[in-house]
C-alpha cells in the first residue's frame, strides 16, 4: 500500500482542526464516510463516481481510498493521504464494494482503527450529484466494515457531520464566493433573453450556455451548475423542493423566475432572481417591495448567536404585514454549501429552528410569494455569517 | 390514505407481468425500492428528489409513496397507485425518513406485506442523477422497515433487480429510442463547432445548448442530458469511468471526442463520436478503420443466446489484429438504460462475462483506442437485441 500512496497538494488546517474537535466531542476514535459530500468535507476532494471512502483518525489525519482514474483530481484538491485502487478492468467483473475490500482492510489496519469507536453515515442524508451517475454503497459498506472490524464499535455520526458541514472554513468560503461569481454570467444572459414569445426551455438554455462558457478560475478543477426557468403559473409551482424548466412560452407581463445551483469543486450555491417579461405591473412592484423588505429584515437579524427561527420570523413578519404571509409557503432558508437544496441543511432558517448562528455558517435567504395558477416571485441569495452580521456572497 | 390515493395514467403490462415473474422466481411476496432507478423500474415514475418509495406485491400491483410536489409527474408517468406524503413544510423540522414513517406503515398494512418475504435493495448499486441533489436513505430505511415489519423477512433482491433492468419492454425501448434521437442535435452542433482554437469548454457548451433547445416530444416529461468534449491528450484519458470537459484549446490534427449521456424520463443513453480537428491523418484513418471493423464484428455477433464474452471477443479480436489490443483498455460494453455508465450493468460485454443475451436487452458497443499523452478514439452506440440480431438505437 505504502508504495502507491500519495499525498494531496491542497491544505485546510482550519478544517483539520475542526475535525479533531468533532471526533473528540463525539467520543469517537475516527470517522469513515463514503458519500461524496462527506468525503469532500473530510479530505477536500469531491469524488466523481462516489466510490471513494474517506477515513479520519482522531489526530485529524485523513486517508482516502480513491479509484485510480480519480487520483489526479484527488491529488490537486485534497490534503489527505490518497490510496488508489484499481477499477475492475478486463481481469475481473468485481463490483466497487468487492474492489475496495482489500485496500480498505489495509488502510484500517494502517491507521490503527481495528478496535476503534468508528463513526459512520447510517442515517438519511442529501447528496448533490457529483456526476451523471453515482455509486451507492447502501447497506453493503456497514456490512463490510462489520466483517473487517469485528472488534470495533460502529456508531452513527450523521449528526456530527451535519454540524461540521454547517460552518465553513476560509478556504471553503472562497470556493463558495467563486461559485457565486461565475453564476452571474448565467443570470445576466437570462435577463437579456427573457421576453414574450421565448420559451422557458430557450431562456434556461441561454443562461446555461453563458454559464458553461465562462472560463473556470485557475486552480479550480470542477465548475458545474444548472439553470432553470419557470414562468407565469409555472413560477407558482417553484415552491416545490425542486426546480423544473418546461416548454411553456413566456407571455407579456409574466413573472419569470431564474433559478441556479452552481458549484466550485463540490461547494454549492442556491440563487434565484425573478424578472418581469415586459413592464412590471403595480402588483409586481408591490410584491417586489415586500420581498426586498423581508430580505433586508432577515439580513439585519443575522449575526452570531441569533437563532434560525429569529431570522425566519424577521422575514415572515414583513411578508405578513404586506398581506403575503400565506403566499410565503416555505422557510426563509436552509444551510447551503455541501448541499445545494436540502431543507434540513443547517442552519435551518425555519419558524421552528433552534439552530444558533455561528461565524462561517452559510445559508440562503429566499423570501418568496407564490400565487397558484398565476405566478411566483422569489429572491434567493447565498449568505455567510460574519462576526459583524450577514455577508451576501451572491451580490450581483 | 385511500382518500388521497391516485392512480397513475401510464401503462406497461409487459413490465408488470415480468415483475410478477421476478417476485415469484425470487421466492418473495413483494419488493420495496427507494433508489430512483428502481422506483422507475417498478412503477414507470422516475422520482426527482429520490425520496419516493415503491412497493410491489406478488400480483404485480405497485404502490408508490410520493412527495406531494412530485405527484403531478408521478401521475403522468406511472401505472402505480400513488400515495402522496406531505413535505415538512412550516409545521415541522422532520427529515424524509421521519415523514414517510406513518404513510409507509399504512401502505405496508394495506398491501398485506406485514408477514411477507420482502425483497430490499441492500447491496451496492449505481444511480443516474435524477436531480442536482438527491436523498439517500442509507441504513435508515432497512432499519425503519425492521421496526415496522417485525414479522416480515427482509431479504436482498439486488440481483433480481439487476436482471429485471437488463431486459427492456417495448415502452422502455421507445423511450430509449427517443433519448437517442434528441441526442443527435448535440452531436451535429459539436461536429460543426470543432476546429483549431476552440476550447473543449466551448465545444461542449455548444453541443449542450443545441441539445437543451431541442423541443421535447409531446408526452415526455423530462428530457435531460450532458455533453462532454475531450481533445488530444485529454481524449486518451477518456478510458476513465467518467467523462470530463477541460479548458484545453483544440489544435489542428487533434482527435476530439464528444461524449453524451441523454435520458427520456429516466431511461438513459451512452453515446460517443470522435472527430478530427482539420484533416484526418493516415494514422487516424487506420484507427477509425479498426474501430469500425470491431464495431461491425460485435454487431454481427449479437443475437439471443450469445454471451457477453463472445461479443467482446469479436470486437477485441479485430482490435488485436490491427495491433490495437493494448490500446482497447475497457470492455466492449455494458448494460445501459436504467443507468448511463455502469460497468457492471447487465449484460456485461466483457472478456469474462457469462451474461446471456436476450431479446430486449440494451447495452452499448464502444470499441476504442487510447494512446497516453497523444489522443483517443471511441465510437459508442446504444444497441438493443432483437430476435434477428443487433439493432442500433443511436443510428445517426
Amino acid at each position: 500500500m505504502a508504495a502507491s500512496m500519495r499525498l494531496g497538494k491542497a491544505a485546510d488546517p482550519e478544517r483539520q482542526a475542526r475535525l479533531v474537535d468533532a471526533i473528540q466531542s463525539g467520543h469517537l476514535d475516527g470517522m469513515l464516510c463514503a458519500s461524496a459530500s462527506e468525503v469532500l468535507l473530510l479530505s477536500g476532494y469531491w469524488p466523481v463516481m462516489a466510490a471513494s471512502i474517506a477515513i479520519a483518525a482522531a489526530d485529524g489525519s485523513v486517508t482516502v481510498l480513491v479509484p485510480e482514474d480519480e487520483l489526479e483530481l484527488a491529488e490537486r484538491t485534497s490534503w489527505a493521504s490518497l490510496v488508489p485502487y484499481k477499477p475492475a478492468g478486463l481481469k475481473t467483473l468485481k463490483n466497487p464494494i468487492d474492489l475496495v475490500r482489500e485496500p480498505l482492510a489495509a488502510v484500517l489496519k494502517n491507521v490503527g482503527l481495528e478496535r476503534a469507536r468508528l463513526g459512520l453515515q447510517l442515517g438519511h442524508g442529501v447528496q448533490p450529484a457529483s456526476y451523471l451517475v453515482m455509486n451507492e454503497y447502501r447497506s453493503s459498506l456497514p456490512q463490510l466494515l462489520g466483517e473487517l472490524l469485528p472488534h470495533a464499535a460502529l456508531r452513527p455520526c450523521d449528526d456530527l457531520l451535519e454540524d461540521l458541514k454547517a460552518v465553513k472554513t476560509e478556504r471553503e468560503l472562497g470556493l463558495l464566493r467563486h461559485a457565486c461569481t461565475v453564476a452571474a454570467a448565467g443570470f445576466a444572459a437570462a435577463a437579456d433573453a427573457i421576453r414574450q414569445g421565448m420559451s422557458e426551455v430557450e431562456v434556461a438554455a441561454t443562461a446555461q450556455a453563458a454559464f458553461d462558457k465562462t472560463p473556470e478560475a485557475e486552480g479550480l478543477e470542477r465548475s458545474y451548475g444548472s439553470f432553470y426557468c419557470m414562468s407565469g403559473p409555472n413560477a407558482a409551482k417553484a415552491s416545490a423542493a425542486f426546480a423544473r424548466t418546461r416548454r411553456r412560452v413566456i407571455e407579456e407581463g409574466d413573472l419569470v423566475m431564474i433559478h441556479a445551483n452552481t458549484c466550485a469543486d463540490g461547494h454549492w450555491t442556491d440563487i434565484t432572481r425573478t424578472f418581469t417579461a415586459g413592464v412590471p405591473s403595480r402588483w409586481h412592484r408591490d410584491i417586489r417591495t415586500a420581498i426586498n423588505e423581508a430580505r433586508h429584515a432577515a439580513l439585519m437579524t443575522i449575526r452570531p448567536e441569533r437563532t434560525g427561527s429569529e431570522v425566519d420570523k424577521a422575514a415572515r413578519d414583513v411578508m405578513e404585514r404586506h398581506g403575503l404571509g400565506r403566499e410565503f409557503k416555505h422557510a426563509t432558508g436552509h444551510g447551503v454549501g455541501y448541499a445545494a437544496a436540502n431543507p434540513n441543511g443547517r442552519p435551518r432558517i425555519h419558524p421552528l429552528s433552534p439552530d444558533v448562528l455561528r461565524e462561517g455558517m452559510t445559508f440562503n435567504v429566499e423570501p418568496a410569494a407564490y400565487f397558484d395558477g398565476v405566478g411566483g416571485m422569489r429572491h434567493c441569495d447565498l449568505i455567510s455569517v460574519t462576526k459583524d452580521g450577514a455577508q451576501v456572497l451572491s451580490d450581483f
